[in-house]
């Protein structure tokens, strides 16, 4: 039992230096999209592939295996498999276990060139130039498909599966598959209601001015509002706005200003806040170690698009929103008021980039990414056909054509740094947002008239317990049920589409 | 020889490894002055910790020894003391033996408890209470002296030269008092005779606001006029401005913006910008190793110093300059003429600042910090005394008391950080920069009117030529008479001083 507890400790200690080098990874990344100089980026590939295979190093280690197994034979320890300690282990054997399949020489390979290949993704974006992109996605597919051997598959999965698991634990693209067809049939149907009528609101943005100087001050102050702590992190700009949690006490978000799009920012900056607070929510206690970290990317999304859609779109934000809109920008933002920018911000409308989509049109754009990376990752389709092969999804899915490839498949960074299988989590975030939230607003009979007020309290309050302080104890689904009472299902957000957008069309 | 070559090879790659921790630890080092979140500190201790005991460990490592031994006895990589081998395993060597010296639960805690006194020292500062910095900068100067006694120092040395090793190799606190007492004499007798002046130009820039927004641009401007390039840098903001090379493409420069002195963002960006023109030029070819490595922080500060003052402080700059300024600046620097401008940037004012006093002054700033590190490290000036003893010093040195801590002994950033040996680099850079600048005069006759025209390319060019590229080649006093001519000595800092303010005090 002594033997168990102290190779426990060991463990920890372990796990400790390895997310403490992450951190250090993660900060280096954060610095490429946010400052690093351009020409910084061949070094930087190296700071990161030597840090990556440090930390690859440290967890593979033999005697990981040796504490792990002493640890697994202890009753005490593993007896209740949602106590700290057993929540530990599950998920230190899980880690463990994939890294020893994958040799330090692609670990670092791969960090090396993700990091060059995120660079020569954003010039050719900017360039509007797929072809300059082309030999790195290339070069991106082939690691990732090598990633994908090391790790394996069900017999009857399939490559994506293996990648997927890093993001969402365990997920395969059948189960995906089963959530998404039904689905995108309701939301096919239901777009195809709202698109069909006569007059839609106008967009009370369009053609506006907002002065970058007074967005970045309002979109840091509904950030504080929302419960974001500023003393534990940072706001920064970047092409793809983003956010890093180094550490609960030091979560930077980003965001990025656009002429063309004037409230882009405000909805970028509730998304990553909502990452944010997860961030800043973790258990501080158990930092450092599977307890401290977050469920999956699909549960991360969950509280980012909560705080966008069912906070940042709803009719109680915007009573509260729209006058301190104008407290911040005078007359730039003069005759907006509440009910026409609520219309406004749920117009549905297929656009061509994802993070701009509205609602009801944005899980289709994760459908086709998913279809589209799992043939990339079963090598079905070539690199050299993407482009093609993603307009013509489009069209079927959202009927249009992309003019160009930076507002098409260049338009997203994951798949230049290697990050297949990971947009179903966007889709799944949506899912668990509108079903947990509906718990929230059942649990919280005041939500709206807080949110008129601008009080958010509550709700982070509610998140916080309910979810970001269990650190990974739960598994997604579980954790799903364990709160909701229910498993995961699309009923909560096709109801909340349709309770919510039907009315503003009038239907 | 094949042994021995192999060996080199070796030695190469693990002290690249090293460089290349180490440009982590320069950016998480960076990040904390200029964007972390207060909040963050004690993981970055963490994170700084980690990486600074990973290189250390490499640079340990018995195989190093090795390797060292292997190649030390090979003639053909050490017959020339000055070939790129031979310099390389000369440093090599050095570090190799100061590092194992220095246990490293010692290097672990050192930098651990720095990053934190750092943060601790930025607040006290701000909130100008020395007390609540106290207990951290004892905390330093115990470190601090436990890895003096790791290193040692020579029979009738003292703790001070083991320190300063690591800054001005092979330095002396004895050599420093040669080359510091006769110069102080000569500085107080110059002092003496321009503050005895009746009535001295006024300051052109008193009372002026020139914009925080506009200035930035202006500095960026200067900074790429002197050549600094900003496709493998960056200017941000810091508390204390710095410049942190992490490897030849990738320079950041700090600068401070500050309303009662608003001409001292662009001095302090000319000093830092001396210092990226000289991190930019190094050799890209040897970067990683000694060879690409800079020779001394003395000669690290004869470039910003020599920018700083030679250049910034010149009447051929400001007759380019002055235009420049109306043409940011518009009203704001209404009137402000060439002459006015030359006269006001060398007025000679004793002041608290270090980073803002007169080239007259500034080296009796250094000399009192040096003659109370010296007292610290050896145990004879206690911590809690340092705020009575620096200014009963202030006053012998400069005439005037400082009123509070926060412009006393609270102003640098060094100690906080255990950076004890390192501030009479400063004297030595100024000492450098008048020898250098007169050799590069004489070589360059057109110097001058190329500088009315804005152009800065030759000097840049020279500079690149005689100091960037040689790396490490030559020790720093060996470097100054190989370009010079003739070994260090004061007497070209005295020339060029009484040269440019007796005129323009009339004496």
């Amino acid at each position: 039992m002594a033997n168990a507890q102290s190779a426990y400790e060991l463990l920890l200690t372990r796990l400790r230096e390895v997310a403490l080098l992450r951190s250090t990874a993660s900060l280096l990344s954060w610095d490429q999209e946010v400052l690093m100089p351009s020409r910084g980026v061949e070094h930087r590939g190296r700071q990161l592939a030597q840090i990556a295979a440090l930390a690859h190093e440290k967890l593979t280690d033999k005697r990981v295996a040796e504490w792990l197994n002493d640890c697994e034979s202890s009753r005490e320890l593993t007896a209740d498999p949602t106590s700290v300690a057993a929540v530990n282990l599950r998920e230190i054997r899980r880690s463990h276990d994939q890294a020893i399949k994958v040799p330090e020489s692609l670990v670092r390979e791969f960090a090396e060139t993700a990091t060059l290949s995120k660079a020569q993704w954003a010039a050719a974006r900017q360039a509007r130039d797929f072809a300059a992109f082309r030999p790195w996605l290339t070069k991106m597919v082939a690691l990732s498909r090598r990633k994908a051997e090391c790790f394996g598959w069900a017999e009857d999965g399939e490559p994506w599966d293996a990648l997927a698991d890093d993001f969402e634990p365990k997920i395969t693209a059948r189960q995906i598959e089963e959530v998404f067809v039904p689905l995108r049939d309701r939301l096919v149907a239901l777009n195809g209601q709202l698109l069909g009528v006569d007059s839609t609101p106008p967009d009370c943005f369009q053609g506006r001015h907002l002065s970058e100087e007074a967005m970045r001050r309002f979109v840091e102050y509904v950030a504080k509002q929302f419960g974001f702590d500023f003393s534990r992190g940072r706001l920064d700009t970047s092409t793809h706005p983003f956010c890093a949690g180094f550490e609960p006490n030091d979560v930077r978000m980003t965001t990025r200003f656009d002429e063309l799009n004037p409230i882009e920012p405000l909805f970028s900056t509730m998304h990553e806040t909502g990452h944010g607070i997860y961030n800043q929510g973790l258990p501080f206690e158990h930092h450092g170690t599977p307890m401290g970290e977050s469920v999956s990317l699909g549960i991360h999304e969950s509280q980012s698009r909560l705080w966008e859609n069912q906070v940042g779109r709803s009719g109680a934000f915007w009573s509260w929103c729209a006058p301190r809109l104008r407290e911040f920008f005078g007359a730039e933002a003069d005759a907006v008021d509440a009910r026409a920018v609520y219309a406004s911000v749920n117009l549905v409308r297929p656009g061509f980039i994802r993070v701009e989509a509205d609602e009801a049109t944005y899980n289709l754009h994760i459908m086709l990414r998913f279809e589209l990376e799992r043939e990339l990752m079963k090598g079905e389709l070539d690199c050299v056909d993407l482009p093609q092969a993603w307009n013509r999804k489009f069209e079927s899915y959202l009927g249009i054509v992309p003019p160009d490839d930076a507002v098409g498949c260049l338009q997203d960074i994951h798949w230049s740094q290697g990050a297949f299988g990971y947009f179903p989590s966007y889709a799944l975030g949506n899912l668990y947002a509108s079903q947990l939230f509906a718990r929230a607003e059942a649990d919280l009979p005041e939500l709206d008239r807080q949110f008129e007020r601008g009080q958010f309290g509550d709700l982070k309050a509610w998140l916080n317990e309910n979810i970001h302080r269990e650190g990974m104890r739960y598994r997604a689904g579980t954790l799903c049920e364990r709160v909701t009472g229910e498993p995961l299902h699309a009923e909560p957000l096709l109801q909340h589409l349709e309770r919510k957008l039907k009315p503003i069309y009038g239907l």
